[in-house]
């Protein structure tokens, strides 16, 4: 049964690293985020393409798993962007956005999506997420993403969003925007103020902070010996949390540590490719033996000695 | 028994962020090294002053069981620093460097020195490194910290240094200096590779990772609500680390990764006062509380459920 479903963008991605380039990639957040939660969990996507799409595209998502029966494909041209990061790998600098398709999208879930009981708002216009959020039956555990855009042009509609659902993504930079503040605990609370259990403040090669009301999870990265491309980690990451939460539908402390562990663990391997190649071949047990090699080098033994 | 030592500087700090500033505060990286060290294991201090240092600091040092048998005091005005820091409180910028006295500074060990098994070369001019190495007789774990000005001009020095210790210290921006390289793990491999077993880069408020030769130990760093001036996290996390090292006279995995999470435990509190302020009245009950509470935020289960 489906349990999790994502809505976002989906995308063909050309991408430009020290370390390379890549033009016309399968992307967007719907894109990553399913490759990342199938390992874990059936997932749908709700999304558009223009009818330029590649049919292999929509193969090879249908082959892995993905429900693509929320996916529609409208006359025109699928949504591309395309950027560059230098050197430091920290920071996407945007050379072309064409919305094209997307300009215009309307998310609507098929019948068999709205039973979902985990739901992952990908960064859209928030008030298309709110739209989203009216169309599901219950849910157990909703969370979204969101950016900068969003935050300086339509902070209300966000605000009302966050205020709606059980968990906000962001990234470090967004929740000082947001919050206004340069601790990132403080954002944190600013936003769990608003309603949700669960903030994730993103750090990208330095990990993440799990906030809840009772305290907080602090993860670094897996760190990577090459790094090629970022597109798509926090998606990834995104992905891989929620489907673990859906694969055990629990969203206790433990669990949700975990998850977030997990998540650190499959964007680690979206960064070893371009754009979403490195997710297309990746397996439960690469997965699995990552998430045991991270255990290994972060845990340290408690000091019984006097201190 | 003296079991550790530290060489460096003793300057009077002049410090401005956005949360205020302090003139003329107890600074100097053998200053925040031993003030960090001495909850762990006694510390000498190798350094110099003018004839301007105020006794009450010498006295306070005195009083927490620092040697200072090693600090000499030279006619001239003592070694002055001012420094601001932006916002985001990552980057110190110099305002002013007042060399003085430190300018002609020559360590010479006391003979109660000399037979420390624990040695911190703090930041200085690497062939006084090297002096100093040649001073202590048979010493069971040496450790260095350099900056990014001797990285550029003196880097044959400083290779020669890190050839004959066992750990270097250096910053995530000097190690990617060094190595040349974007990649930590390659710039601590090429670090290893001349000789030290240890080598750990400090990442500031994203925590530091611990390269061995078997492998590596990444921790995040302690989530502080608020962080009035970083200046001496670098010097009192290298103060903890060693002095925990030299209380418990061991230096295998499982001591080197708690001796890490001391350093950051330690440099978290530094970082709540200007200067040296909170070093000064920092107990082993506090840190052995953060100790614990850090474990509690870092730590996740294994997975028994199939992944």
């Amino acid at each position: 049964m489906l349990n999790l479903v994502v809505v976002g963008s989906v995308a063909l991605d050309s991408l430009e690293t020290p370390f390379g380039r890549a033009d016309d990639v399968l992307g967007g957040s719907a894109v990553h985020f399913s490759l990342a939660a199938r390992p874990f969990a059936p997932v749908g996507i709700v999304g558009v393409v223009g009818d330029d799409f590649p049919r292999d595209h929509v193969e090879l998502l249908r082959a892995r798993d993905i429900d693509v029966s929320g996916l529609s494909t409208e006359s025109g041209r699928t949504f591309r962007w395309s950027g560059r990061y230098e050197f430091d790998l920290n920071t996407a600098h945007t050379i072309d956005t064409q919305l094209n398709v997307f300009a215009d999208f309307r998310p609507n879930l098929p019948d068999s999506y709205r039973h979902a009981r985990y739901l992952f708002l990908g960064n859209i216009h928030p008030a298309l997420q709110l739209e989203v959020l009216d169309q599901v039956e219950r849910p157990t555990f909703t969370a979204l993403d969101s950016m900068n855009f969003w935050i300086s042009r339509r902070r209300d509609d966000l605000t009302a969003v966050m205020r709606r659902v059980d968990a906000v993504l962001i990234n470090e930079g967004e929740a000082r925007q947001y919050a206004n503040t340069h601790s990132l605990p403080k954002a944190a609370r600013a936003i769990l103020e608003l309603g949700p259990r669960v903030v994730i403040v993103k750090k990208g090669e330095y990990g993440s902070v799990l906030f809840t009301q009772d305290g907080y999870f602090v993860t670094p990265a897996y760190p990577l010996e090459d790094v090629r491309d970022p597109t798509g980690a926090g998606d990834s990451f995104a992905g891989a949390f929620m489907g673990y939460l859906a694969r055990h539908d629990r969203v206790d402390e433990a669990t949700l540590r975990r998850a977030v562990v997990f998540g650190g663990v499959v964007a680690s391997y979206t960064c070893e490719e371009f754009g979403s190649r490195r997710l297309v071949s990746l397996t439960r047990d690469e997965i699995g033996e990552r998430f045991r090699a991270f255990r290994r080098f972060t845990h340290f033994e408690d000091d019984r000695e006097g201190y």
